[in-house]
Order: C-alpha cells, then structure tokens, then sequence
C-alpha cells in the first residue's frame, strides 16, 4: 500500500498532532485522579445523535481498583496483554444500542462512542498523558466480569497513562506515525475523486 | 431526565470546550480550501483498529461542486434542511465494512469513522469554523446518487460553515450545551458505580 509517514498533507492542531498510541508506559506513575476526571468529562462533551450519549467508561485503576484492573487485563489478547500491563488505567469503552427516547436502534452507537474515545485520547494527551486503544480484547469475557447488560455494546479498552520516558514539562518524541495519503480517503465532489489538498 | 447545562464537572482543554454544533451557518460565506484539507487531514490522524483507517468523507461545496451539494442536500430530512441550506460544505461520511488486510468483518468501521468524525469537528472548531453531524439523511438515496459500493456504511452528514455572527477574531458564544452527569456515564472498577470526579 502506499501509505505515507508522518507528514502531514494540511497544517493541522498541535492537539491532534500530539497524540498517539505508544506500546508502553509507566508502570510505576499513576495517573492523577483529577487528569482522569478532565479525560471523562472531555469525552462527555462530544456530540452524539439525538444527544443519546450512548457511551459508558468503565474506569479500573492498578493503583486503587486492582482487582477490576486485573479483571479487565484478563480480557486482553495475549499481543496485548505484554505492553498493556505497565498500564496503569484500563477502561472499557462501551455503547448503548437503543436510544433512551424510544427504544429503537441506535445505528449511531458505535459511532458516537468512538467520538467520546477520541475526545478522552486528545485531552489525556494534552495533559502529558498517552493512550492506546485495544480492539483485541474478548467482549464476552469482560461482559461477564463486570455483569455488563447485553443492552451495551463493548467496543474497545482504552489504556492510560504516562509513557516511560515523559518527565513533567517533556514530551517523549512521537515515533514516525502511518497514514493513508489523504487522496485515499478523501473524495471531491464524486465517490473516489482524490481530494487535493493544495488546490 | 437529570441532565446539566453547560457546567463542566472537570477542567476541559478549549478545543473540546469550544466545539459546539449550531443551526446555522453564514451562507454567503465559503470554507476556504486550505481549511478544508487541515479538517480532513485532522481526521486522517484519527487512530483505528490495525490502523485500517476505514473512513471515507466525500466533500461537497456549495460554491464549488454545487450539483453535488445539491444531491447531498436531497437526502436530509426535512427538518435538517431548514438550516443546512445555509451550510456551505456537507461532507457524506462512510466507513469500509471489512477489513482490507484480510476481508473480515470491521467491527469497530463506524466507532473509527467516529473518532476521525469527531477530530474533523475539533479541527473545525480551532480555525474559527464551525459543524454539526446529521444523522437524519436517506443513506439509500445518498448511496444511490453518488454510487457508493456497498462495502461502504454511510454514517453522517457533517455541515460545516462560518457561524451567522463570526467575524475574523470574533467568536460566537457558544449556547448552554446539554449533557447527562458525568456520573451516569463513568463508571469506577465497576458497572453502575458511578466516577466521582473530585474525589
């Protein structure tokens, strides 16, 4: 595939520039109680449909909810489970099918989940914090430990923390990030015209 | 339903406490193209599950691509139409059902086109711009009119425009924005117990 490496076709945000997903972190540094709340609000500010907030964090902390954060660890495939255990936050992210209003299916739920997800992502990284979201994880396994309704959809977990090399006022350097050329997921005007970025 | 206004229960970074989706939109006013590829390529940044990048936003501009504007502008539901007329850009967001690297089922298409979703609105938000997702529209007649493969999931309409009152270095106040309490979306090392931000 011809993807391309870390240049951005367009100027973009230090705050979305910022962010990404190291495959490790601090063991040893909790993540502060109130960076975790600002995460979680970020994330409830994010738009849904009809304003359903369908999402649902479910937080366990190593540090101060062990058993629930080992819990959730166990869920992990094992590829993840290597780098994901220095983490010190795990959160379940999970999305309410049917809307509170009438019942009826929430084709959005996915969706809007993901939009909290990114939101929480870019505050902890603004706040000198990483994460790193796990598609690899089993959904049935976590829904049984946590006795999690089957109204829910579980969709991702979400690991937080610092990465090993970040002291207070430095920034580890982000590694070379791979992309798709724009032209590859942005069309003009028809289906599969290549949006240009320059004209 | 015991839903807060507009009170942030954890402090916020601008770009998230900033992005808001009115009703309406200078109509006279064009999305300059140069912003236009920093929101898309915001949204390519967005992380996704093997980095599939499974979203596809097809752009269309009042100005610009007007006949296929117009088409897009067909499949919204009568009681969006009112105010996105006055949208100078809708972009049709999509998202690949199946993974490219090995033709499984993706199930986290719509949760990544979320997330890309919502870092194209926070791109928005940080030039002045502003957007707001549609998800009542025909996705049937919009795949028809713009001959979108059924490999694709059509998701949202996203308008985006200058708000009615935005002057360059003026920014429009943002209205009360609604949301359920943190607490009945976050929950600490088990489901239902609701995260307590200050403590």
């Amino acid at each position: 595939m011809n993807h391309e490496r870390q240049h951005p076709q367009a100027p973009i945000a230090d705050f979305i520039a910022r962010r990404w997903s190291p495959r490790d972190f601090d063991a040893g540094r909790p993540v502060e109680h109130e960076k975790l709340a600002s995460c979680l609000e970020a994330a409830r500010w994010a738009p849904s449909c009809y304003n359903e907030q369908p999402w649902r964090f479910l937080v366990t902390d190593r540090f101060r909810t062990p058993a629930a954060w080992q819990q959730l660890f166990n869920t992990l495939s094992s590829g993840n489970r290597g780098w994901a255990a220095n983490a010190p936050v795990l959160v379940l992210i999970s999305s309410k099918l049917h809307f509170t209003r009438n019942g009826k299916p929430n084709r959005w739920a996915a969706y809007d989940a993901g939009q909290a997800a990114l939101a929480f992502s870019l505050q902890a990284a603004d706040l000198g914090l990483a994460t790193h979201q796990i598609g690899g994880f089993n959904a049935a396994q976590a829904r049984k430990a946590f006795n999690i309704p089957p109204a829910f959809e579980l969709l991702a977990v979400m690991a937080l923390g610092y990465m090993p090399a970040s002291e207070p006022g430095v920034e580890a350097p982000a590694p070379l990030r791979v992309r798709k050329p724009l032209q590859e997921t942005a069309f003009w005007g028809q289906w599969g015209t290549p949006f240009n970025p320059s004209a």
